[in-house]
């Protein structure tokens, strides 16, 4: 219990640092490249790598035997069951033209499992973060324990993506159903969508092609609020599609529409 | 030019009152209706109507003889050439949902023609303004001059809409061979898209079924960051079709390409 908190701690402080070299880049000309190798656009800026870098550092200081995994720098294994998930800024393309609903991620895993997470977005001053059994927002010096909409259901609900085009072929026209069936879609928000669904805002996020490090770090913050997030086989979400609704009820529904 | 001076004064006072009234509901629960006569879903909250009376209040009080027109509360003739147009939250979906992209709108025309505006974004604690000929921006005390990007191209180009369905039947295909055209398409954003690009960090805004009120109080910061925003057919937009582009050429480009 006393590892954890430490844990807890020290993934808040470490999101702190992380987030004022972030913001300090937020809104200026940054080297943009793409390393996408298949043509497509996909945005890595040079915040992106230092935010990451310095994450790491931190770790590997404070954590020798724990494992990192990184969107940019791949992964470092460890002699322990602990693993950390970093995604140094979610949301890279907010983040290049300038909206603020991008976050700095970091999710702590044991045995594979994500027990921990934490969101932090420093221009707005707020870190959420979860473990699994309660989830937290906290600015401006005050931390309060969020809940996810026990109420929504599917013609109530709020529907977020960051993108309508994110789907794969299979998967798009059960997607806009899905749209077609909720009271209102929003489109953007990247981290935000998970965060703002714990904080009862949102009631569901349904989005595909993600990576782990996209959705890992969210997982406890969630599952924290009393919310649910799986793959469309109903397990732990690792990539690809993921299906996070405010209640179970709403998360049966849409996981039967989505194909699962 | 000393009265002109006193309304860009006046117009900065109000919108800091406006964004108080607004962020203290922000993310709190909040009475929801749907005005949408043809069963549409469109939110009008609580704040909405809030800060529409204060800031119609305080023209009311100051410049009696200027006309009025507003989201909630229609339109208030005055025995002047000026009126303010008022969207008292721009982004209502963004701000019941919990992302700060939406802001409070203000407009000053002189003989129907936009030649101030503001927009207001509290919990961000920022103000983009312009005259027709310069814009600003405005954030912890510091106010700077932006400017639209003169480099962007069609292929380099970052557009940005509200909501992929945000246009016509007509329209749309047109719509899709522009995103088709871009970098990078973005959807969401609201009224954060024309100050961005006024900001130089979008390119392109286009965007449907806008009422007068979303889009007037942000033609001079467009236009006084250099940029070009029109109708249709080239002129200044009231609604409807808008198309922003960050210099004149891109205008051109995405104009032949809507149809215009």
């Amino acid at each position: 219990m006393a590892e954890i908190d430490d844990f807890m701690a020290f993934g808040r402080d470490v999101l702190a640092v992380a987030g004022r070299i972030a913001a300090a880049r937020f809104r200026t000309s940054l080297a943009v490249e793409d390393k996408s190798a298949e043509g497509g656009f996909d945005p890595v800026t040079v915040a992106d790598r230092l935010v990451e870098t310095a994450i790491r550092e931190r770790i590997e200081a404070r954590f020798p035997d724990h494992g990192i995994g990184g969107e940019e720098y791949g992964v470092a294994h460890g002699s322990s069951a602990w693993r950390w998930i970093v995604d140094p800024i979610d949301g890279t393309r907010a983040f290049m033209i300038g909206l603020p609903v991008w976050g700095c991620l970091l999710g702590l895993l044991r045995d594979d499992e994500p027990v921990l997470g934490f969101m932090h977005q420093p221009i707005l001053g707020e870190t959420f973060s979860g473990d699994g059994t309660k989830a937290w927002v906290e600015g401006a010096g005050v931390r309060r324990e969020i809940r996810a909409n026990r109420a929504a259901t599917l013609p109530s609900a709020v529907l977020c993506a960051t993108h309508p085009d994110m789907f794969g072929a299979a998967v798009q026209p059960r997607f806009d159903r899905l749209a077609g069936s909720v009271r209102m879609t929003r489109y953007g928000g990247d981290c935000y969508n998970y965060c703002l669904l714990a904080h009862g805002l949102v009631d569901l996020v349904v989005e595909d092609a993600l990576k782990p490090y996209d959705i890992l770090p969210l997982v406890p913050i969630v599952r924290g609020a009393g919310a649910y997030v799986t793959d469309l086989a109903g397990n732990t979400p690792e990539g690809g599609l993921v299906i996070a609704a405010a209640n179970t009820a709403l998360h049966r529904a849409a996981l039967h529409m989505m194909g699962g």
